[in-house]
């Protein structure tokens, strides 16, 4: 009975950011939402996952968390991860399915999974997979209303920081604004940098294709998000038109989103986020389904979770390096050697959280 | 600026069922919880709108119109609905789309409604297309674990209200079972009456094709949810291979799916339910896009504010009578004549709660 879940504590922080950051389609940013879940088996073995938000559903997850799936889940084997995963699904199936429900289950999957591999005495990059424990690695701004120079300078940091590829925010109303952001930033870093860009779904079939003949000369790696996740024939009718790789991901909520997608968008790359997917289990579930489609496994955000789950991939990908200052509420900022992004070693999912640092945000 | 919207206030209530129901996917019920929000514009206007759930969810449901909306809302257009609603699907889209969100988005939706129509005077059925104040209805049992006598018991009760349609759930283990008790009812029921069944997405395709050969003989108007929502191809699958019609909805919460299921399901019956789908506004739309495709459309659940929008429609369909005991706590009951559930002619959408009779189930 040393696997009994005894305790679940779910907590939410409100982060302010350092500054007022943007995209096409989900305005200003001024804070973000962690939502931690530490978890204890009877045994005493104990874990702690989490998700993140823009801002906004925290409270919600915090609640589906408390008052829906933890009473449910304690006195419930630990150890059975895949099966809890199952159970929760079913739980909360009628209220949930994707949104809400996808990131209160994450943050407890990730807390189930950081027990598992603190047992075994394994990171997570030997536990998920095992490929490698490192991999390729890029830095997306949320610059979307970045004045030109401001842009520039952020790149010029994510250069200097090591990193060899790059991805900016596109989708303004005039699309030669995008364009000439995308001039800039390629005539910046010169022709051997990786550079990919990004419309947070805010253009139309029409618009998407008219942008990808505009940014063609700049040797684009993906477009991300043209048009809306929900569109999923959309993304194909681009492709057919184009033959321009296109990735998605980061809205796709359920395992059948993931499955909607491969079948249906003819997408280049996946981009899964184990914060809103369904933890570890969900997001290794979308990058094995990737690897049947022969689709590069990449990562959207939670690059500090992320760095260990992309690396132990066969199809490892693309990790994102997001925006959001997570690195200065945790005891391991992300590590790069060579342009690359290396998984902690530590048993666990390798994030440890300063809660004394996180302490005045406490909600 | 009479308009602005000026105060929204949230309430939770968990209210106990008179008797433990199940189906075949959520387990037993013991309660519902329901989701109530009044809006105040300037003017002194006032709505209230609601959703339900089967008991999981409601706290979710309530802190996201609490910190997410209710305070983007405060200080709007409180009578462009179509503009709040398309401002809130974006406004919690990346914790959102579907699940918690729309259940959120419902009950906010539904008191502009409510407002919209008492400051026009007109009762719900005329603002939300006028064809008709009847409708169609039947009774739904969440009777999967009663003992047949127990079902058929049931099923009197509800010929007895007046209604001449019923529905059971199905979805036993043993296949024979369910047929057992398709037979039961049937000959308890006698020819003339309307009878569906309703598998909660149970089983399997094979199962649901086994299924369909073995109730052919007793005269299902439609066989609901025989899969998961999420396997729209599934049911276009089952259709081709027995031409069997089949009804689903109430699973899915966003326009988007509601268009999968109508592009991928070859469904006969489609059962959008306006307090997980987006409120009025989200009913409608899925209604409309029902009628472009000449599919009736019915109502899942909510039967006491559904019988206005269901009527309304030049593509009316059956309006489900839910089991969960709604009419001992709104001002009134659902009305049935000549087997037709008939739609409240007062201002507003028709449906006044008993606060005094909730008050003790406020959380
Ligand atoms: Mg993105
Ligand atoms: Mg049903």
């Amino acid at each position: 009975m040393g696997n009994t879940i005894k305790t679940i504590d779910c907590r939410l922080f409100r982060v302010p950011l350092p500054e007022v950051m943007n995209d096409a389609k989900h305005g200003d940013h001024t804070h973000f939402e962690l939502v931690t879940t530490t978890i204890k088996l009877e045994d005493g073995s104990e874990g702690t996952g989490y998700t993140y938000t823009g801002g906004k559903g925290g409270h919600a997850i915090k609640a589906m968390v408390e008052f829906d799936l933890a009473p449910a889940l304690i006195g419930k084997d630990g150890s059975d991860i895949e099966g809890l995963y199952d159970f929760m699904e079913w739980h909360i199936h009628y209220v949930g399915r994707g949104g809400i429900a996808s990131f209160a289950i994450s943050t407890i999957d990730i807390a189930l999974w950081d027990i598992r591999c603190k047992r075994a005495g394994q990171p997570l990059w030997k536990m998920a997979g095992g490929s490698s424990n490192t991999c390729k690695a890029y830095c997306g701004g949320i610059d979307l209303q970045f004045p030109i120079g401001k842009l520039l300078k952020n790149m010029e940091g994510y250069l200097n920081k090591g990193f060899n590829a790059v991805k900016i925010k596109i989708g303004r109303e005039n699309l030669n604004e995008d364009l000439e952001r995308i001039k800039a930033v390629r005539e910046f870093i010169g022709p051997d940098i990786t550079f990919m860009v990004d419309a947070n779904y805010s253009m139309t079939v029409e618009k998407a294709i008219a942008a990808i003949e505009g940014f063609r000369p700049y040797d684009i790696t993906w477009f991300e998000e043209p048009i809306i996740p929900d569109n999923y024939k959309g993304y194909a009718e681009i492709v057919d038109r184009t033959g321009f790789p296109l990735a998605m991901g980061e809205n796709l909520h359920t395992i059948h989103e993931f499955e909607y997608a491969f079948e249906q968008s003819k997408l280049s790359y996946i981009q899964p986020d184990a914060s809103n997917c369904g933890g570890v289990t969900g997001w290794l579930k979308a990058a094995q389904m990737a690897d049947k489609h022969g689709i590069p496994a990449c990562s959207h955000g939670m690059q500090e979770l992320h760095v260990s789950l992309v690396s132990a991939q066969p199809n490892a990908g693309w990790l994102e390096v997001h925006s959001f200052p997570i690195d200065e509420y945790t005891l391991r900022p992300l590590v790069v050697e060579n342009h690359r992004a290396v998984a902690p070693d530590t048993p666990g999912v390798g994030v440890t959280f300063n809660w004394e640092k996180l302490e005045p945000y406490l909600q």
